[in-house]
């Protein structure tokens, strides 16, 4: 097992009916600013929730924070709570809403120019708003971690920034508020959860066995509940158990003491800059391809995710590598999620295209022994066909 | 899945080499008191590790804190503190040590008899100093949680009290620190960390699959792991395994959901506070009894336990389960920690006055359905004979 440390200060208030909890956690006397996007929660009920459990406060709101939250609209916000003096942020959304506020959160008491907080991936972050959040995508796991990532659409740049102020100091998970999810919605965070565990998993073993269990629990259970989700939106249980695994899948846990990958979420990346495919559908497009690429210096934890995971033992190693390969392909299509770049209609014309924009954004030396260059990440692409 | 909190903000700083990192955890202008046990970290390099790493350091010392720590112990260095004016708490130990400094970090500040704090299992603490812990027996997981169980000897009482103030503001875990350890050690924390497993896992099933998972993933390690580390005392990465697992035991995840049982512990106590018989022996003991008496309440979580733990799938309900209780039994006897009265020369003598410690410390609905009254205690510690 690898030297590491753990911190992670977020409260969390997990169950249905536990929106009104967040009166006791936010301070009497703060200025609140309620951060959302698009306007779901006015139509779900978890805005009536939210304001109703804060009904004695003092609140603005700033919505239309959008997927892939830009820097732009997130500067709007921070100008809104410099000149009104906000003090408290509550983040009521997903991944995207959470990750903007993170931002926004760390801006607000900075001196200088806001986006080097990002371009410096957090070094310069001093201090940040206390703010708390009200999750209503299970996928991102943003809710109980401290990083984030941010689009410059001036500069055409998607950066991740990190720092340890930028924990929320409480995140509420009622499943119940994912019910009326769109199925797409719910797909894609089964998948964005599937593989932020495989980019902690599969990589090569150092003996770390409550991590690797750790891992297999998470994916053995998106497994059995991904499908369910589909198939019967309000069963309790089901989506309490997918909320809980996309918290626990990007929280810290996993990852300490064990190597790390992120070729599979950096070229994704590129895809979704390119391409504006949806994030978790270049995730399930580019896994299966690095798991073929890179069968080679991922053997060992590939047999054993075949074996623990799929229940994958006949065959020599090549052929269980293959089927655990297919198994994971099937699962992603079995959540409605397609696995080819055709499937999108995009060919290989774009691959010369990903690969500069890799070069260009220094994505040179990918994967957990930072030798996925950019000659590997092109056949890596070109098995994503 | 029921609802639940999760908030756990210490620091775990894990990994050979690590005790080093206390400098930069511990406030610079901090007045430092090492609180330690029976002075084993002075033979076997840990008091040095730690006195080299604050060597620019303000610091005092108070040792002698012992097995089952007794609030006459810990009061004299709350007056030690008061008149040194110490400020921030270092423990050095186990969980012994670690138990006792949390007593001492909300006592010291507490303008009562200090005593009513533990009374009212922590209700009247309202904040405790701030501390940090130098882990050296991987067992209680009292390094990651809010918890402690102090002993009165005055009033001959043993209870525990639990604070949010209390979590340690770091606890370092390095395995190399074990290496050292009596055998008889090693197996009752290993034993003492299974069993904290199982109180939060046999109980009845709420659909929690992955705290379901991650229990048996915690069991699984435990068994593989705890012959390794009596026959390869200096085998690093079994000790890591160990001591993450027993860390991870008792941190508040594997709880976040379920119910809850802890009876084999309520009755262990009372065999402790009768005879002197080592915690972690108690519960060897106890825990077989427990689920077999025990068994029509807890048979389906017993017979998941007997699947995915031990591989049991032949038989009947019935010979599933007797063959999980005689798997658990000896996986304790490997570990060289008895599972019967008998073996510890006591017998059917000391039942009634067991049943009356139980009944005189308000032990009377105890498990998780609270309905192991006095008359199914007894049943269960004839079974332990």
């Amino acid at each position: 097992m690898n030297n590491f440390k753990l911190y992670n200060p977020t409260k969390i208030i997990f169950g249905k009916g536990t929106i009104k909890d967040i009166a006791a956690e936010i301070p009497q006397n703060a200025r609140i600013l309620i951060t959302y996007g698009g306007g779901s929660i006015k139509h779900n009920g978890v805005y009536d929730q939210v304001r109703k459990a804060l009904a004695d406060r003092r609140i603005g709101e700033f919505g239309g924070i959008e997927p892939n939250p830009t820097y732009e609209t997130l500067m709007r916000c921070v100008h809104m709570i410099r000149e009104e003096q906000f003090d408290y942020l509550l983040a009521v959304g997903g991944g995207s809403v959470i990750d903007g506020t993170k931002f926004i959160a760390a801006a607000v008491t900075y001196e200088g120019e806001p986006w080097e907080l990002v371009q410096t991936y957090g070094a310069k972050i001093k201090q940040s708003l206390p703010f708390g959040s009200v999750l209503t995508l299970p996928a991102s796991g943003s809710e109980m971690n401290n990083g984030a990532v941010i689009t410059h659409k001036g500069l055409n740049a998607k950066l991740p920034f990190a720092h340890p102020s930028l924990f929320p100091r409480f995140s509420v998970l009622d499943p119940t508020v994912t019910y009326s999810l769109p199925a797409k919605q719910i797909a894609n965070g089964v998948v964005d959860a599937f593989v932020h565990v495989t980019e902690q998993y599969l990589t090569y073993p150092v003996n770390a066995k409550l991590q690797d269990r750790f891992a297999e629990s998470l994916l053995l259970t998106l497994i059995e509940e991904g499908p369910k989700a589909l198939a019967e939106p309000e069963n309790y249980d089901v989506r309490a158990n997918l909320m809980w695994c996309a918290t626990l899948a990007l929280n810290g846990l996993l990852s300490a003491g064990v190597p790390q990958d992120w070729a599979t979420h950096m070229i994704g990346h590129e895809m979704t800059a390119l391409s504006g495919l949806d994030h978790a559908r270049t995730l399930a497009v580019v896994l299966p391809a690095v798991m073929k690429i890179r069968a080679g210096e991922k053997k060992e934890k590939i047999l054993q995710y075949a074996e623990r995971v799929w229940g994958i033992t006949d065959g020599d190693e090549q052929a269980r590598i293959d089927a655990a390969i297919e198994k994971t392909r099937a699962f992603f299509e079995s959540m409605k999620v397609p696995t080819r770049l055709c499937d999108y209609n995009l060919n290989e014309a774009i691959i010369p295209t990903l690969v500069e924009q890799l070069k260009a954004h220094n994505m040179i030396k990918l994967g957990e022994k930072r030798d996925i260059t950019p000659d590997v990440a092109e056949a890596i692409l070109k098995a994503c066909l």
